[in-house]
């Protein structure tokens, strides 16, 4: 068969999504707990399966897994293809897991075919990418660069309390890695990184396509603590002038977000606004009280770190404003704030002309490939489509799709564009 | 001493209104939770006065308290004063207990003075006007009426969860009652009823005055159990025309009902539209999520029956549109209604001469008194200053003020008007 016909071994792809929902499931739902069991039945099955494959397997100091097909030069910067093991709690059989699958099937496929790649090709299991268990993201891709902040190693882990360096030395691994900031992966060496990815959002169902590719992911910037003070009283006894209406105020203000990000959209910015938590005050509230506080978090999201600036500012300067009009005051704190991450624009129109329907999509949720971006590594990432968003038991991807944007990828290997 | 100058007994106030801040507070505020130990509590205490004072007591079979001056003719239809004897959750010590605390200190000054009036004056402490505990008004003085919807007898405590029946048992009353609707009171035999309240809004303050006579009591219609049910999604994933945003919709909605109250305040109308419980979720909810649920309150009050129907009617096409907008589902639920009421035209204008610099205005809160003045009872009430609003710990009545509008009450049943 000629190479350019080469298909990525699907018959191996159901059988490890297969052996992984069989190993992972607790109950209607997934459960690979990072650098927990879970995760390590993953590791433990994609391992397995490398070997069956024929490729140099090594595990790093901090249990990321390499899964090499070796190229003809040896030295010459290699390609990455990667994602997560682990899920959240309860969590779909796809988020993450698609991504070194689609990986070991391109490999697979290559192998059999006796193709030798001009270099390197690794599939990585990165560790630990979900934020849900130890409330830090891409521990693994963060720490295979030497990222972390090595405080990290005291967070506890949410379901048991052990902390991340107890963890990773009960699992064998090295927490001095982490804390010397010790890189295990030189951004110098790796010529690109591949992710293929669930959307975790319905925008391919909507569409009726099977893949995306990805612009970039959204960054966030979050007020995660934005509160709201007026003053409690009864809501029959005080007049519109004399309130100091908490809720009232609070939904002057979420209201004119929401034209601001209609303004927004008109003009063409990507751009996600939520306010996903608000609350009056349980204990004080009632139904015969105007409120006198409320909780609550704005979360904007874009590709564009400007675009995140102006609704920042359009929200500090309308809290002012109205917080004056209603007789109130907004306290909405200090943001918390995750970069946008822009994908190689080079492999973007790679994988465009591999997709016989182009479509492009930015991502809203975060990835690894954010990761690897930030060093500065060419990045490129694939969506398949899937049914009933990620991070809950009723993820729905499909063979075929996955089928559709795993060859996309062995096409793009097989035609890789960087010089 | 002419029984004109006769004073209200305030030193029994003072021990009184210091005792029940002893006895019922819980941290900051005050609980007299409606059929709980802390409005038992505050019965307990006015009964021992009642005692000391030589008052006739009885407890009626939903648990009002009558203490009683008897009359130079006991078969005369008597004078009635009262108030509630509960709080809201973390309220005040002045919102209803100023008025059961105002008939003891005017039947003590009448008994200290050997003065036998021409008719028993009845005080009476009334059980469960405040709705936070079981979301229904005056329990206690309508259950005396015999008015009450039976089916109210399965409404669980909102802490608790237990019915009214359970807990009407506990407490030794009797559930029978209300079931068979019987009347405890007859409304041919009180020949006025008065209520002695603090004012709940900011305007004897603003005007300051330190009582005031009331005209008449704003209506309610409140949705008590509003729901909007969206979807749950990720923040970042779901772009704006998938999204089934619960927050977005309710605050668009909220926002509409705020431009209704304007152009009808334009209009010239008494309104006051409040939504003082708005959550999301906390089990569900999260700051990278899409809220796929919320619930609210909109509660309704004017003196026109006819502009809070407008209101709700507004209300109700207003969720269906943005629901439709929004891809959720509103449901508000039936409103609970409390007509507006009259008060008597003869005790306003005796009121008023009792006081100094008089003045009136409406109720904007609900009282007992509404219920008497829809028994067809002639019902007189004062206001007496109050900063900080009610329902709340921080209502701040001064002795002085109370001493006011006591003296207003005492002049008025030592000059009784009606024939």
């Amino acid at each position: 068969m000629p190479i350019e016909q080469l298909q990525p071994d699907l018959k191996l792809a159901a059988a490890l999504f297969d052996s992984l929902s069989r190993t992972t499931r607790h109950g209607r739902g997934i459960v690979r707990d990072s650098y927990g069991a879970g995760e390590q039945a993953a590791h433990d099955i994609m391992h397995a399966a490398a070997g069956r494959i024929g490729l140099d397997v090594s595990i790093d100091a901090i249990g990321n897994l390499m899964m090499t097909l070796p190229g003809r030069d040896r030295d010459a910067p290699r390609i990455m293809i990667g994602s997560h093991l682990d899920s959240v709690p309860q969590g779909g059989n796809y988020d993450g897991a698609a991504g070194v699958v689609a990986g070991l099937s391109v490999l697979s496929a290559l192998k059999q075919a006796g193709t030798q790649p001009p270099c390197d090709i690794t599939v990585m299991g990165i560790r630990a990418e979900e934020s849900a268990w130890f409330d830090i993201a891409y521990l693994g891709s963060g720490g295979a660069f030497g990222l972390l902040d090595p405080a990290c190693l005291s967070i506890a882990r949410s379901d048991n309390g052990r902390s991340l360096e107890a963890t990773l030395i009960e699992r064998g691994f090295d927490p001095q890695t982490i804390r010397e900031r010790r890189p295990l992966l030189d951004a110098a060496r790796i010529r690109a990184y591949l992710e293929l990815h669930i959307e975790q959002g319905p925008s391919l169902v909507a569409e009726d396509l099977p893949a995306a590719v990805v612009t970039g992911i959204r960054g966030c910037k979050r007020f995660r603590n934005a509160r709201c003070v007026g003053r409690y009283g009864h809501s029959g006894a005080v007049n519109r002038p004399q309130r100091h209406d908490a809720v009232a105020a609070t939904v002057a203000l979420l209201h004119h977000l929401e034209t601001v990000w209609l303004e927004q959209e008109r003009a063409g910015a990507d751009l996600v606004i939520t306010s996903g938590e608000f609350y009056t005050d349980p204990a004080m509230h009632g139904p015969s009280k105007i409120a006198g506080e409320t909780h609550f978090v704005i979360d904007v999201r874009s590709v564009s770190g400007a675009t995140m600036q102006t609704v920042a500012a359009a929200a500090r300067e309308a809290a002012a404003r109205i917080g004056e009009e209603y007789r109130v005051a907004f306290d909405l704190g200090a943001t918390s704030d995750s970069p946008p991450a822009v994908m190689d624009e080079r492999l973007r129109a790679a994988l465009r002309r591999q997709l016989a329907r182009p479509f492009e999509m930015a991502s809203g949720a975060g990835h690894d490939a954010a990761v690897f971006a930030k060093m500065g590594i060419p990045t490129g990432m694939i969506f398949v489509r899937n049914d009933h968003g990620s991070h809950n038991p009723d993820e729905a991807m499909t063979l075929a799709d996955f089928g559709v944007a795993t060859r996309a990828l062995l096409g793009l290997l097989l035609n890789f564009p960087l010089s």
